[in-house]
């Protein structure tokens, strides 16, 4: 999503010449591309896929809604499981049209994933529950806290669900290192991914996720908690960014390599 | 905040008009009518002062910029006492230009607060530190939940330094209701202010707190948090709306009493 501007065979292209060695892939381009020619093309440019992205969207109070929202996970998993990876990063969903109940739409979440575990798990595929920052609570995601992830996780075995830790979700959070050591501790962490907190945020406040190094998180801080839980993954640079979207993808691509090597590496 | 449209006189007399009993005045109006005049206008129409808003930005890593803050902090506690509120919201200040240390800026929070408790005191005055939503947390206020201004508060005296409930910074919150408890415990609810969640959030992210009413928090449901906790304070509406302000503002003074009629009192 980083570079999105990038055709796939383009993005497959360029991270074999930086020597960007594993992926993050989304659903949309993959489906476009479709997935078993999408799964051959990485496959054959040596590239590992790290995450499919995403799962989720669980949270509906209709009947016909929440079926369907099911049925797509199911598809979700088919997919992680053909493009080889072990990892479907679920967004949660938001409270439905009208409803101010946070609670019912966290546990409408737990019920789905009782679901939808067993499942993975018989394709090889453990789900990640992605805690979105609290800005996001009413409309993309009511789990908002690693913490209530983990809550939310640990009710099923973890090769079934974890979560997925997001710098810029859980920078603010002073809570969030404690909960990696959680995580970290039940085998939860199953993907890793940075982005930048910049400001001024912009409306809508979905696409100002800023380039490494340039905002106000300390990646190396939040590198070390999750090593020092036990993460031994990926780690995603995942950037959601109007400018950097207009720019040349590949020139995108290796400035985020740069920036990876000079704010997360060293 | 919520009608700044109206000069001093106007609100004055829109919330006689209205019955409105208390109103919540910020700085920079009151310092244009001028101090003494403002709390005069206030009283010979009959209303309370319930807040004064706002003290804070404490986390200044300069010398010179933190003296100046402090001074400023020292001005803020004089016109809170003038008016004939005790109670000064503080907003606490984000990080330093260039700075990555979220502690650090909460530990000189800390500090500016052990030389402003006594003097606020020694006017009456308390100091409620308001936790403002995790949005805000590199720009504007590193105190991003209740918890954390608890933990700041509960350095102090309860009746030097409280926190400021507000629903629209806590509401995606899931411990927020036993930090409500433990506010009340302490006797720390300084003061209780609404605004709801509505989306999408505008650029920059400061004027799009929704009317009540009109988004996803269950007002009465935090009302019930608060007055659990032994809260029997005023209840503030404060809005920053684009839309409102752009509006005539005895007609949104009135709209917002009927919201606050239906969705809180009854």
């Amino acid at each position: 999503m980083t570079v999105r501007q990038l055709a796939l065979p383009e993005l497959t292209d360029a991270c074999a010449q930086l020597g960007v060695q594993g992926v993050g892939l989304w659903r949309e381009p993959v489906q476009e591309y479709g997935v078993e020619a999408a799964a051959k093309l990485v496959r054959d440019a040596g590239l590992t896929v790290t995450t499919l992205c995403r799962g989720g969207f669980l949270t509906a109070l209709d009947t016909d809604a929440r079926a369907r929202a099911l049925d797509d996970n199911r598809r979700a998993v088919d997919e992680a499981a053909t493009l080889g990876t072990d990892t479907l990063v679920l967004v949660s969903g938001g409270l439905p049209p009208g409803s101010r109940d946070l609670r019912g739409a966290r546990e409408r979440i737990a019920d789905a994933l009782a679901e939808l575990g067993p499942y993975a798990e018989s394709h090889g595929v453990r789900l990640a529950i992605e805690p979105l920052h609290p800005m996001y609570a009413a409309d993309r995601c009511v789990v908002s806290t690693l913490a209530q992830a983990l809550d939310l996780a640990e009710r099923f075995p973890a090769h079934q669900v974890g979560v997925t830790v997001d710098t810029y979700h859980i920078w603010w959070d002073d809570r969030a290192p404690e909960q990696i050591a959680r995580a970290g501790a039940g085998g939860r962490i199953h993907t890793f991914q940075l982005a930048d907190w910049t400001t001024p945020l912009p409306e809508g406040v979905l696409n100002g996720r800023g380039q490494i190094g340039d905002g106000s998180i300390d990646m190396r801080e939040w590198k070390g908690y999750v090593e020092a839980a036990g993460y031994t993954g990926a780690i995603e640079v995942e950037l959601f960014n109007d400018p950097l979207w207009a720019r040349d993808g590949r020139e995108v691509l290796a400035e985020t390599a740069a920036r990876f090597v000079e704010h997360v590496v060293r």
